[in-house]
């Protein structure tokens, strides 16, 4: 059960309500009516528990499960341990989610103003904000209702932010412009000048970075994220698209809807996605590139040509998947047979 | 137009002005008395704006452009469309840079130590320096001239700090040494322990870490960067060495001037590079090596031995260029046949 | 000698003292009642300094040195400059960070909570603690004896942190307990949210994250690094690791005891390793993977498969070091015959 110094549980709640509320579909002999008291992993659940079966790395510690029920395929349902109600579903981890909420609901402090909040005069805080201690909010800014700003958040001149967005501590926004719903982790960096230079011997020259960040709405931005303002187009992130820590998002970057930027990733200026793009952890985008609607680029691929949509890359320079497996094993062959000489 | 939220626009400025605050010629037709209002992307500019052609894969975005003028290579001035008045340079991004500064001046906030500033009584702050809310200055500190420090930007005791220095919210600056006119975005944290440990199976020992930082004019240093003080002798950014976001510079690396080191790059500890460095994104140097004057890392190459002076490398583990393509092609037919078969 | 501004230098301290505190056996010759003034590199250290040689890199600094002293292994005494006292250990690192302690301890800022720091009525500070300003300490939050809160620092609800433990500025601690004797580098983020989505077309939805991280004694965490918590599981860092600047490690992450992790370096989700795994810098694991005891991942690798213990890889998609080195030369002889046709 999770940490009760940390998160908070309510319930218990039936397995039927349960059921109804992840849209999944009961296993054979599962009783509506059966109480639980929370979530767990499959090695560590209890009879109360419910769990979920999603990566099949864990089949071993589902048939081994004491959890009471479980989330799963009804593909996989015939590995679960005797006794084990089913709940069953094509999207375990979905419906997971969806239980996992009802037992631990987000805990929404309290709203407010901090008196050690500094709020311009000119800046508009919507109802129900909570305005952290330290957190400066600079001229003409707005923040839309129910939004959330850390302690020591620093959010400068013109910045728009939408409805229900969380700020956690540390962040420095400039010259973008936020959605609803977005999530932003502490000490995401965005909207500061690009990296944009012309080049010389006799000096390198800063050249104007003159756009901004326009946010979309339900984008999350990761901690020590860094996005750069654009530098005469914006940089800009489509709605729904995730973004993890510590990616660095270059001046005049454009991502579609939907996009997944895992840890570490680097996009260079002016390179542009389109929705639901994966780009793996450490993968890096040269600049001025277009990639494809539904394309993914592996971990740590270096990608340096376009991309067509719904096309699968890996490896640095990247190729299409099937054409780097090919060289992968004629490399490896030839070396075998080297060592074997 | 840029945003009005977030830059000031002056003007209108005459083209012949503009031509020679830029120093380009103006191409043949061209009035030197047609006044423009400011400067815009190719694919977005209007007839009172001013565009450029650098990276040639914008070529077709210059034929379509409404731009009324545009700085480009006298080489590229025959791709333009009918009408659009040309300013001839072979530093195209350069002379656009000036002419956007003209139109946007970067804004100078006001001068002044903010009442929640906290400045040790020992240290010194120049004239018209700017201290935001929350900055600690440390004891002995010096700030030079014209100097702003952001909101909640700590300095260390003995820390100096040049003439005309940015330092952006957020940052922690230790035992380091800054030049004038450098700019240190949010986040960067600059002279902390380098990575200095006796490895041993009894549990790894601390080296105590003596030296500092030094930073020398002109340099640019991107948000959340890090910069680890040397062990013994200095970590050293020469003057003009422009580093990007996320890049982490180990203790006792040197760069001399005019380096270039984009997002992510990892340099380590005690590895020295000459004058006019290219490091591309994501690339990674090991440590002890020497790295000549004009040598260029393509992204995410991985360097594992000294690069002579104006040698490019690319590759994990990094090649000469040409060396790496011919390695690059014979596998890529290798693996063709393969598939052929 | 270190930077007077920055370092406090006690001594001087007699040959034959330093040669017991470090542990080493002093050369023929050597004088045990020399008197000492303090440690410099090699290639500057004067007559009266101890220098070291462990890196044989610098044999030549070495044989060049003017240090009147210098610990190395009795294996490379033949190398010294005449006159030369030599501290012979196998270990010169180690001995040479006992000396340098000596000459060179580590500063104790003066304990004390400063007024404009924040601490919850609930929260519980131990003697002798040092909170500066502007940290926030949360409700419920136990902070044990000695321990140093930086500036601006922010502990959320609930954590526990240990006795001795050194946390820089701006750093953020949301669910997790810290052991004793931690050191927390300027701007590390620990504890926010993994990143844990069911992706789907219709939206990505947030998996709620209700683990912890839970980090061992004697830990060390770079600047700027990331550390998400657990999603059901924690993520546990085991006691005697060392992590370096701009890390990221995932939700539900294991490390055992005495593990290595420099810079930029990225563990996925869930992947375990054991004790005294060296990760090299800008390194990745996938997720769920398994990492022997001992085993050593080469700077840059991409781990996509599970490492028996005590193995070394190295390459994206890692090999075994001895594989990888060999389709490299077949690769390169391939390439040079191409290239002498």
């Amino acid at each position: 059960m999770p940490d009760s110094r940390f998160f908070a549980t309510v319930g218990p709640f039936s397995l039927g309500d349960l059921a109804a509320l992840s849209d999944t579909a009961l296993g054979d002999g599962a009783s509506p009516e059966r109480l639980f008291a929370g979530v767990a992993p499959l090695d560590r659940a209890e009879l109360d528990h419910i769990s979920f079966l999603d990566n099949l790395k864990y089949r071993a510690e589902f048939r081994d499960s004491r959890a009471g029920a479980c989330v799963v395929r009804p593909a996989h349902a015939a590995g679960a341990p005797e006794g084990m109600a089913l709940m069953l579903t094509e999207d375990p981890y979905r419906a997971f989610a969806a239980i996992a909420v009802a037992f631990h609901p987000a805990p929404r402090p309290p709203a407010g103003i901090d008196a050690l909040a500094r709020i311009d005069p000119s800046a508009s805080v919507g109802a129900d904000c909570r305005i952290e201690p330290g957190a400066i909010v600079g001229a003409r800014v707005t923040v839309g209702a129910r939004s959330h700003i850390g302690a020591y958040t620093v959010i400068g001149d013109g910045v728009t932010i939408g409805e229900d967005v969380h700020v956690g501590s540390h962040c420095t926004l400039q010259y973008c412009l936020i959605g609803d719903r977005v999530t932003i982790h502490p000490g995401a960096r965005i909207g500061q000048d690009g990296f944009g230079f012309a080049l010389g011997p006799a000096g390198h020259l800063k050249v104007p970075q003159l756009g901004r960040v326009i946010v979309g709405d339900d984008v999350e931005i990761g901690a020590n994220a860094t996005i750069d303002r654009g530098a005469g187009p914006d940089t800009v992130i489509g709605s729904g698209t995730k973004i993890d820590n510590l990616v660095q998002i270059g001046h005049n970057v454009q991502l579609g809807r939907g996009c997944v930027v895992v840890a570490q990733t680097g996009l260079s200026g002016s390179t542009k996605a389109g929705d639901m793009v994966l780009f793996g952890g450490q993968s890096g985008m040269a600049g001025h590139l277009s990639i494809g609607d539904g394309a993914r680029v592996a971990a740590q691929s270096g990608v340096f040509r376009d991309i067509p949509a719904g096309q699968t890359v890996i490896g640095s320079p990247a190729l299409p998947v099937k054409e780097f497996w090919r060289q992968i094993a004629v490399l490896s062959r030839l070396a075998k047979k080297k060592g074997d000489q």
